[in-house]
This record gives C-alpha cells, sequence and structure tokens, in this order.
C-alpha cells in the first residue's frame, strides 16, 4: 500500500482517532479548571496538549493522502462526543480518573489495532498513545487520594465503571456503523481474544491505583 | 545577576506572564468550540497549545530560581481573570480578533520591557512571544470576513477597542500596585515612550486587517 493512497478502514480509524484526541483536548482543557492548584492544573493543560499535537499529525497524514481530515472525522463526531457529555466529570478525581481510565483504555485499542496497519500508519498510530509520564501523574493523585480518604474508592470505582460502561456503549455503536473499521481486526474470533486482553488490562490499570473492577 | 536568583521586578514579570499564558490556554481552548468547522477549531487549540508550553517554560525558569510558579502568578489571578470576564467572545470572530489584538499588545509590551531584563530571562520572555504564522491566520480570517461583509469591520472595530480599554485598565491596576514592575522600565519618560510605541503598533495592526482604530 503506497504511502499516498489508504484503505478505507485505516481511513476510518486515523478520522476517529483524529476526532478523538481533538475531543479530549478540549475536555481536558474544561476539566483543568477542576484542579485544586495552579500547578495540578498546569499538568493537564499540558496533557491536553499532547492530545492537540497529536490530532496535527494525524490530519496531517490523511491530507497526505488527499483525504479532507474534517470529512474523515465526520462520521465520529456524534459517538465521541455522546461518550464525554455522558462522562462529564464533577471533579479533579473524576476528571484524573477519567484521563487515566480512559486514555488506557483507549490506547490499549489504538496498540492492538495498529498491528493491523501498514506504515507509515502503524508507526503514526503508536506515536500518538498517550505518554507514561502523564499516566503517573493521574495514577498518583488517585492513590494518593485514596491514601488520604478510603472511602474515596468506592466512589471513583463507581465512576469508573460508569466510563467504561459508556465507552463500551458508544464503541458498540461504531463497530455496528463501520464495518471497515472492524474488519481491520480479521475475524471475530480476534476480535473477541482482543476484548478479553482490553478487558484483563483494564482491571490490572483499576487494581494498580486501587480501585475494584 | 546569577541565574539563580531574580530581581523582584523580573520576578514578577515572570509571574504574571505565566499566568498570562495559563489563562490565554484556557480561554483560546474554550473559544476554539466557536469555531465555523472542525479545521479552523484546531488551529485554535494549536495555537491555545502553544501558550501552555511557554507557561511551562516560565514556570520552570521560576522553579530554577527556587520560586514556586504558583506563589509567583498569585497577585496577578485577579486582574488577568478580570481582563478574560470581561472580553469573553460571543462568535468566531470576536475570538480571533481578541487573539489578534490582545495578543499584538501583550508581545509588543514583553518584546519592549525583555530588553530591560538580564539573560536568561531576556531570551526567554523574546522566545515566548506569539508565532507569526498563528497571527497570520487570525489576520486572514479578519480580512476575509470584512472582504465578505464589510459592516463587519465596524462590529470588530468596537470590540477592538473594548479590548485595549480592558487591557489599559487592567495594566494601569497592575501598574498601581506593582511598584517594582514599573520600575523594570525606568524612569516615568521611558513608560510614557513604551506606551506611545504601543499604541502606533496597535493602531498599525488595526489597520492591517481594515479595523478602525
Amino acid at each position: 500500500m503506497s504511502e499516498n493512497t489508504l484503505p478505507s478502514g485505516c481511513r476510518d480509524l486515523l478520522g476517529m482517532l483524529a476526532y478523538a484526541e481533538l475531543l479530549a483536548f478540549d475536555r481536558m482543557a474544561a476539566d483543568a479548571r477542576l484542579a485544586p492548584d495552579l500547578h495540578r492544573r498546569a499538568v493537564l493543560c499540558e496533557m491536553a496538549a499532547v492530545e492537540i499535537a497529536n490530532h496535527r499529525r494525524i490530519a496531517d497524514r490523511l491530507a497526505s493522502a488527499a483525504i479532507d481530515p474534517a470529512e474523515a472525522m465526520s462520521p465520529f463526531l456524534s459517538a465521541l462526543a455522546s461518550y464525554h457529555e455522558a462522562t462529564e466529570p464533577t471533579d479533579w478525581l473524576e476528571a484524573l480518573t477519567k484521563a487515566y481510565i480512559g486514555d488506557g483504555i483507549a490506547d490499549d485499542f489504538f496498540r492492538e489495532i495498529a498491528e493491523h496497519l501498514d506504515e507509515p500508519d502503524r508507526d503514526l498510530v503508536l506515536r500518538v498513545l498517550h505518554d507514561d509520564a502523564y499516566d503517573e501523574f493521574a495514577a498518583s493523585e488517585i492513590r494518593s487520594a485514596i491514601a488520604a480518604d478510603p472511602k474515596i474508592a468506592n466512589r471513583l470505582s463507581m465512576w469508573a465503571r460508569r466510563l467504561v460502561g459508556e465507552a463500551l456503549s458508544q464503541a458498540a455503536r461504531v463497530a455496528a456503523e463501520h464495518g471497515d473499521l472492524v474488519a481491520l481486526l480479521g475475524d471475530a474470533e480476534v476480535g473477541e481474544q482482543l476484548f478479553t486482553r482490553l478487558k484483563q488490562a483494564h482491571a490490572e490499570r483499576m487494581a494498580a491505583v486501587g480501585l475494584n473492577n
């Protein structure tokens, strides 16, 4: 596959990812206002800034294949906006849990799916995964809050389950509407195995910060 | 002056600039929602991301001089927040005019004041000035809108005058409260000359996009 053409599954994947990054920027930038101090606020703003830089990389890739990024994103506007509208954090810890859990699952998914892409798109998708340093910031904030008040673990565990529920619900919608995207994975058995691995990695991420799956 | 100490005027300047960048990020990120399409929205998000990267540079410089960035920023929270609250854009063109006119004046001010700083702070302040490419994006959007509908020039000219009025009002408040910052400029005559140059550059910026001063 030449660098200048994109199979439709890959085009869909990059379009979805481009819009996911744009919205993640928007939401994290807004969530930063929930920070308890200016230092923490700035860190979440910086996490947001990484998302928009990644958005640019993907939009540039689409443009290099003569695809209008806005057109490639458009089939995914509604599902991604619905996810964020249903999971608007009301405080700093909910915002960080959303960044840690939501981005964690998304990263695992994109890391898996990257294996099914040709270059340069495999490398591009792997490069836009989230920075471990920011993951560790979110994880450490959650751990400290739970250490200070163990009751917080219950509330955040429920919140995390809601995040996953909303994400799965929108993912199912996207999968139903975008056969080419699903076809990237190969057959249904491969899809099942992927789903099992995502669930396992998610359970480990929850346990790592003291949340109950 | 060693790299590890900061005179109080310079500390104030960097604290003000650090918070200005943090708030500019926040406001531009929110204003991006006013964009008429996803491409333009992404460009304003990217302009915002530059602000938070600059915030980090300044916060790191303060920290290197053993100054808590949050403490250095704290005297300026109210004046800068007041400016943004009084100048909340209601549409895309107001948002871009704010970025073009407001950042333009701020850049001119910081470029002038940088001349009165020692290294490494002179270079730091000059490096966080806004990128011409983004200025040109904002200017070109404003020009196109006026070309399509000349009546827009009146509305945006009034808006720009309001931006300048609010900025001057908050600048006067900051100057009254921070003698060390004002002292960076030298004597009152130097301050007067600076003010004249800022007004002149602002008038040229207005004319360059078809706005009336």
